[in-house]
């Protein structure tokens, strides 16, 4: 709304803006993934250690996560198991991929082995019934605002929430056409973990937003299981225009 | 889950789905767009016009409404203003495309003159403050949801969310390469709104789910803001894998 020349000046005032595709180079960190054996966890795992990183996957059982790691599709990449609390503190970036009603306990039990660490959580609260999905009301506001609630010493953001666990976990299939939507407060964070979904083949990390943004991006995957029905697929999301 | 055998079975008892991209002709219905004089529903009446459907602009005042009608983006395509009353009256399809604050009391105003007609709501009920763009509560749920509540005679859907009203305004612009999610309770509905997004080049109209979802589609409009910011863009959405 303000006149051409002054748009000029202001421009010649600031420092030219950062290229907001020029991310960090990400590949000396290791990623766990809590919640590693469920179908999210473990695709995540496959599609991360494949591109070359470092993945632990963690579960309540290090057994159980030792017998996943080591299965036909984690096992020929390389993916380590452990329990969660060695997941946390061996990681320098934490999936957090457990289901909704696990979520807060999960992330209360584990509190200093998270703290300092990068938490990324990508899980959706949603209920069912005989009309399908919806969302659930979350007190903090959505699952992401929850952790970071329960982990003050954490560097919480939010991502990996469009994702179809049966696509990742599909070794037939080589590129995922999709867009992660990463949330956060802090732009540093956010864009570790914009690299870290770039890695995959055919995914893009965008930032899109802060926390308090969360709860609708984690209750459209109601939306998305409703498209998946109808149209026989396993939708995610792409963002136009950028 | 089940067997190879029992899901052939299943598939030769049951008739044959119907064809999720097989939509109604809209071609002969008006569609009226209450807000018209705004961005958004400026923009969706030239694109609606340009594509061939015939378009009532409404507003509160006739006079306003009929200036916008015949300006040089909408008079060429042959868009007709009138008063919000009577655009709902005259049309069969009513946008609804009024800001957020306005949204309860047009509605509660045009209950007559809606009833029966099939209403689309594309309201966006956000707040701004220096942190940018966030999602409001909402005491039904969601704007369409408030819509179903105030209009019990009108057949409520909601969709066309998600687009650019610099987009759908700029003359340049041919094609709009995105996804209209489609939120509804009946599916002929739903079916008639996708068709109507699926006459502008480079859109789909793409059934998402009950009216009970609709606040994260709503709300999502927070995060494409954030993304406009981050990447200089007008965001939208193409849903992958169908």
């Amino acid at each position: 709304m303000s006149a051409p020349e002054e748009n000029a000046n202001a421009a010649a005032a600031k420092p030219a803006a950062k290229d907001p595709w020029e991310l960090p180079d990400v590949s000396g960190l290791v990623v766990g993934v809590l919640g590693g054996t469920g179908d999210q966890g473990r695709g995540l795992a496959y599609r991360l250690a494949l591109a070359g990183q470092r993945v632990i996957i963690g579960s309540r059982s290090a057994e159980r996560a030792r017998d996943i790691a080591g299965d036909e599709l984690l096992g020929p990449v390389g993916v380590e198991g452990a329990g969660n609390a060695e997941c946390a503190r061996r990681s320098d970036i934490v999936i957090v991929a457990v289901p909704w009603s696990g979520h807060a306990a999960t992330l209360t039990d584990l509190r200093e082995e998270l703290a300092g660490k990068l938490v990324v959580d990508c899980v959706n609260p949603l209920g069912f019934d005989k009309k399908g999905a919806h969302a659930l009301a979350v007190e903090e506001g959505s699952a992401a605002e929850q952790a970071a609630a329960l982990l003050p010493e954490s560097r919480v953001t939010a991502a990996f929430h469009h994702l179809s666990g049966v696509l990742l976990q599909d070794r037939e299939i080589d590129e995922i056409p999709t867009d992660v939507m990463v949330l956060g407060e802090v732009r540093a964070d956010c864009e570790i973990v914009q690299a870290l979904a770039s890695l995959i083949p055919g995914m893009r990390g965008v930032f899109a937003g802060r926390l308090r943004n969360a709860h609708q991006v984690e209750s459209l995957v109601a939306n998305l299981i409703s498209v998946n029905r109808r149209y026989k697929a396993h939708a995610g999301i792409r963002l136009t225009d950028i």
